[in-house]
């Protein structure tokens, strides 16, 4: 198995898109598998910078992603898309379409999407994602974008992955104000009002050019808040220039290096939860933690009294 | 502390219903009072039984619960109701108009209701609301109803602690469709279509009957599809016989004792993790385990070989 991964790796890191795309379906599906291949990248990549696009639904992410990638393609950038939707079972349905709208690049040997759902991804949306970032920067991507469907905490838990996260609104709905109640204010970098040439549009943007004003520390970035209307192409060169002055920023600062230091200790610790989790479905075919069950189920000891013994004979103590 | 506790578990167990909202409030809050508070409740108690109502939003969910209150009071039960909201940011603020509805049983001295949100709940909704209804057991409760709000696999998971599953639907917007995506098809032991003065309720309910005919085994429970209009009480008798027969027919067949027991070892699995997790923070202030850390930061060690280095620190293997 991991001589036909090697052989994929090798081919991949020549420009081969077909390796990169069968080696994300690995990586996406086997945590195990993923193991191997990040190995076999080595630590030596610089790796892709990587930006987060979220906001709610309807806001036209995918049409100023693609924009955007038109944009980054003129400055001879090359882009790998990370599109996740944790597809709660009632939504559905629109991401395919949003998709589709990206096919203007899709003869661009330098652009490469995948979309992401919750199904067939072994070990969670966010490893999954990360994963897929060091095989585009092995790949030689300048830019990992991953755009989020949805506002919830796993799409939270995701943009974090993110160097720059992009917050796109829409005048509409009191968008202002859901974005602040879901946290959004906190984590973007960037804010953008797109479908700006809608009623609305210059309100929200002093609205949020006042939250953020309340947050403002000295020192540190202060996110701008731009207009931009995707459907028309316009703001997209501002937006572009935000990210690279936002990345400069934190370059400098050191910053950068500070973030992406604990992305990794995330990374770690989600990684280690999901093997310990596999670790003690296993565990529990032994016979000395299935009689632990067995007292719990009996009523003998309650669940809390089960967990502790358990752990005791599970974990090593110092 | 756990003095304190048992003054409030024997004043709640003689009816205090002060005493049993702090302890609600206690098990909610901490895992570890949760442990000892069950303990002191024993494993005598009988239990009530579990009544689960979910469905998309919208549905009128919370008018029909209150419909069945007054149902089960003119029986003289008393009944127990944990309504939980798993709150995605860009939800909220319905969950409360939904409660205040319910105040027709506000001086009912048998009825107690407990909304539960994300925030503030110790190691998941899942987990609280199992040990609420064990409250509600020791209580007295002859019913502890969980009313979830959305059709996530949060509320799914939840939704597994009942004895029986009622789904409600509306005739609108592709309700039968979106339910069948939802895996709510599998779950329900009661259909209901409420609001059924709307215009295609008579062609959900063939929709749904036909549905359930499909996935129909011999001897098993056949879950029926009741009509119903909450707003005016019509429908609510039928729907509590239907479900006074779900469980008379699981008491005989011997189901219900299964399910309890497959629910205990769910429980007992998710405490398990849960208390892993706390047991995996705490070791990262230990020397031995930080330095991997360290590794992996340094790009040393890719994230997957540091989990199973920290892995093989930490559990005794056989």
């Amino acid at each position: 198995m991991s001589e036909k991964h090697s052989a994929l790796v090798e081919r991949m890191i020549g420009g081969d898109r077909t390796a990169l795309a069968k080696l994300i379906t690995i990586v996406e599906g086997s945590r195990r598998d993923a193991s191997g291949i990040l190995k076999m990248l080595g630590p030596a990549s610089p790796g892709s910078y990587a930006l987060g696009i979220t906001g709610p639904p309807g806001g036209g992410k995918s049409t100023l992603l693609n924009r955007l990638t038109s944009a980054l393609r003129g400055k001879d950038k090359k882009v790998g898309i990370i599109a996740v939707d944790p597809t709660s079972p009632f939504t559905g349905g629109a991401v395919l379409g949003d998709r589709i709208r990206m096919l203007g690049h899709s003869g661009d040997s330098s652009v490469f999407i995948r979309s992401l759902g919750s199904r067939g991804t072994h070990g969670g949306l966010s490893r999954a994602t990360g994963d897929i970032m060091k095989l585009y920067g092995a790949f030689g991507m300048d830019y990992a974008v991953i755009e989020t469907v949805g506002v919830g905490q796993t799409e939270l838990d995701i943009i974090e992955l993110a160097d720059t996260v992009c917050v796109v609104l829409v005048p509409e709905a009191g968008d202002g104000i859901q974005a602040m109640k879901a946290g959004l204010m906190e984590i973007g970098d960037i804010f953008v009002v797109n479908k700006a040439d809608r009623q609305g549009a210059q309100r929200l943007s002093v609205e949020l050019r006042h939250s953020l004003s309340l947050v403002k520390s000295p020192g540190s970035w202060e996110p701008p808040v731009l207009l931009t209307t995707a459907d028309r192409g316009e703001g997209t060169e501002e937006l572009l220039e935000a990210i690279e002055k936002h990345a400069d920023f934190q370059t400098n600062s050191g910053e950068l290096k500070v973030k992406r230091n604990r992305r990794l200790e995330k990374e770690f610790l989600h990684i280690l939860m999901d093997t310990v989790t596999d670790e003690i479905e296993s565990s529990f075919e032994e016979p000395e933690l299935s009689e632990i069950l067995i007292r719990v189920k009996s009523g003998e000891l309650n669940p809390y009294e089960g967990a502790d013994v358990a752990i005791k004979k599970m974990f090593r103590k110092p």
